[in-house]
């Protein structure tokens, strides 16, 4: 809605583009400044320095806030700090809130307290609180003091909620008024504002106490005749509100849900004390997207891609610490059949195919019961229903791929005994793959934990000295 | 914002509960009845019979068509189509868009062609586009037949664009003024409406040809002196717009990173054909993140969790095909090394380990790389740069770890040589894992191809193979 804002990859990537020429015109002058250090000549080059520097600010003035944070995302270490140099400071709050986590560390750590002071600024007390945690300790102290008295209390509320709540999400900008007034009266109101908070769809409607009586929503104002009271037109009953305390998660699905654009935030005593847009939804639903896909591979957080190699390894290493442990796990249950596969090897070849099948099995079977959890309908009064039909699929599964397993092994080792134990095997895995699958999301659901976290690696743990043991076992039981 | 919205899971779940107790009763009488078959009686129990569904009909009366959906979703076969019959007509239309696609299939099949052209009738052009590919075959010319002439032309645009463009998610609502005319008159004008298009957050200015000449937002409108003219104040340059054939992903990150909630779509000829909102792009935005998690463990669309076994063995055959084929290669590769493994049956027990572990940082890479080329900040010039850093993740790691597990397998089998080809071949497999990693997902985006799509499987078979071959290679190099 803003001015060049880049509607399309296509354009953002021109954007992009276009920095990067600059950035190298500027490098080539800084090689040559390097090289001929001549007085005259340093003269000369520092004006041409100061040329491409004056069109690369020219630039990014032109660009939008959220545009310039994804080129700084974009940007190598050494190119992106030029580029913040170069950007307004008048825009350094909005880009801050705008990057990553992880880009933002880089940036505010090339920024000095005053430079800071002057970025925070410029927002809001919910943007604020929003950026506290990256904050230089102290310097949180330093903003509060320069803030007014109601913007103070904003930003400490919005920091007293856990994350993930309404509370943390919600900003404090909204339009009030009383539903003993006419719309004419609301409408001559509205035109002494200079701009009106983002999103706004709806106006509260409040009493004295500035407690929640009904909305107002802009379609009732402007399609209403303007003699008409607020109360003849405004929703009371059944109006969607949250309070701070609700969970972020069961909001967004309530715009999801209702077509929300905004809604009001009231505290116990129906207060109306924020709200929540749908631009805050947007934010939150991708950034839980992402951070479920990131933590499918064991990943804590979105990596800046030019991060130095040592943050990467601290990222990733949490998962591994996991996947070692387990793959010990699975390797000592090798190692108690040591004996079996040295009298026949063929075991040691085809272990892998029934422990990996278990695995992928046991993957399918715990997204869908997760998913299923997460959409709310999945209770656990639902669980011997859910097995049985997990249970039905490993069968069928079992029989057809492990039967087909079989007949290969047979031909390839000429053993139809090993073929039967490989097809047994398979099955029973598969069925021990769809009854963790479905247990452990409801077991930790059950305890008040994420039914999602983690849950690959435990079901891929099982799986795996699962597999291993009972192909083993049934191998050495049956066939040695 | 409509009527008896339940805006959190614990009212959800109460609306549930309240139908499923009140199937259960009906369910009570049904036995009853068919126990007792005495003619009184039966007058009887069918009257309390009735009187249980009339109760179940206006408890679902006062719900959401998006409640209903969830609860409909959430209820086995038959309580489902139970249900289903009692919910008003006029309703069907709208519940069948909120249902997932499973679900769809199982409510459409029970209705007669009647019933489905009543609950066509009752949609939009657009929704109804959406609707079009569950309804039985001929019967969308019977509906189109219903329809007049404008609505149909919309019906065939919104289906002549692929999925996954703005066009086929796009609606034809919108208010357009001409830019002559003073505020004032724009306001008589929407005083002449019965209601506006949801999420009408602007009105389009077109000219005579239907030709966008600007936005006027809402917020203009109400805060400006109602006797400026609409080309004073709407926003004429830089509007952000999109073409019908443009990526809904795209738009979607532009709706996100600017805080949108309409947009028009234009034409060729800058004409104003459609209307694209947030809701529109949430819906989008939370079922592409479905597809991702679900595609992670290969599973091609949502399950209905109740629905017969044979239908979710269909969506999970793919991926286990799949996964079958490459176990069966990875078994084939320590197929090669049996005799070393007789000799030395140790490495049948270390080898899932390097495999593992080299898999799970396979993954790790793989999915940074696909989440930066989705973010577009990936370009094959940073190929360099970003497998340098990779490899240089994976050296540290294959040291530590791999250092780590030769000690162990060193003390575990007493064996030296033993733990350094261990710690040799996890870093040689942390390497190989980190170059696929990274190479997969750009080599893909360089022919045109999804990046992440089976990239985890890829990766896997990569790793699993590559591990063993390295590990029992090296193993019959030096220890035999």
């Amino acid at each position: 809605m803003r001015q060049h804002a880049a509607r399309d990859p296509d354009t953002l990537h021109r954007h992009l583009h276009d920095v990067q020429l600059l950035l190298s015109r500027q490098r080539l002058v800084e090689g040559l400044v390097h090289r001929q250090s001549m007085a005259h000549q340093d003269l000369v080059e520092s004006l041409v320095h100061k040329q491409h520097e004056a069109a690369l600010g020219r630039k990014l003035e032109r660009l939008h806030p959220a545009d310039i944070a994804w080129i700084l995302e974009a940007l190598p270490f050494t190119e992106r700090l030029l580029v913040w140099d170069l950007v307004k400071a008048d825009k350094d709050g909005e880009i801050l809130l705008e990057v990553s986590d992880a880009v933002r560390g880089t940036l505010i750590a090339t920024m000095d307290r005053a430079e800071l002071r002057a970025a925070a600024a410029t927002l809001d007390a919910d943007e604020l609180a929003d950026l506290a945690p990256s904050l230089p300790t102290g310097l949180m102290q330093e903003v509060l003091a320069d803030l007014d008295n109601e913007e103070r209390q904003q930003v400490h509320a919005a920091l007293s909620y856990p994350e993930d709540t309404v509370g943390a999400l919600m900003d404090f900008d909204m339009v009030t008024v009383r539903e003993d007034v006419t719309l004419e009266v609301v409408l001559r109101y509205l035109r002494r504002f200079n701009a009106l908070p983002d999103h706004t769809d709806k106006i509260f409607v409040v009493d004295r106490g500035e407690r929640l009586r009904g909305i107002l929503t802009l379609e009732s104002l402007l399609i209403s005749d303007p003699d008409t009271e607020v109360a003849a037109v405004m929703q009371g009953e059944s109006v969607i509100t949250f309070a701070p305390q609700d969970d972020a998660g069961s909001a967004a699905k309530a715009f999801d849900r209702y077509d929300l654009v905004s809604v009001p935030v009231l505290d116990g005593a129906r207060r109306v004390i924020g709200r929540l847009t749908v631009a805050d939804m947007v934010d939150y639903m991708r950034e839980e997207s992402e951070a479920e896909i990131l933590g499918h591979a064991g990943l804590r957080e979105e990596e800046d891609i030019f991060a130095p190699v040592i943050r990467s390894v601290k990222n990733r290493w949490a998962w591994l610490a996991v996947n070692l442990f387990t793959a010990f796990v699975a390797s000592r249950v090798i190692g108690l059949f040591e004996g079996s596969i040295e009298r026949l090897v063929a075991l040691a070849a085809l272990m892998p195919i029934v422990a990996g099948i278990g695995g992928n099995a046991g993957n399918q079977t715990i997204t869908m019961i997760v998913r299923a959890i997460a959409m709310g309908q999945v209770e656990p009064s639902a669980l011997r229903r859910l097995l049985g039909k997990e249970l039905g699929v490993a069968l069928i599964n079992g029989i057809v791929c492990g039967g087909g397993v079989g007949v290969l092994a047979w031909t390839l080792y000429g053993n139809a005994g090993l073929g039967l134990v490989m097809t047994a095997a398979m099955t029973l895995n598969l069925l021990l793959a769809a009854t963790a699958g479905v247990l452990i999301p409801l077991i930790r659901q059950r305890f008040g934990k994420d039914p999602a976290l983690g849950s690959s690696v435990l079901i891929t743990a099982i799986t795996d000295s699962g597999g291993f043991f009972i192909f083993l076992g049934l191998a050495t039981l049956f066939l040695l």
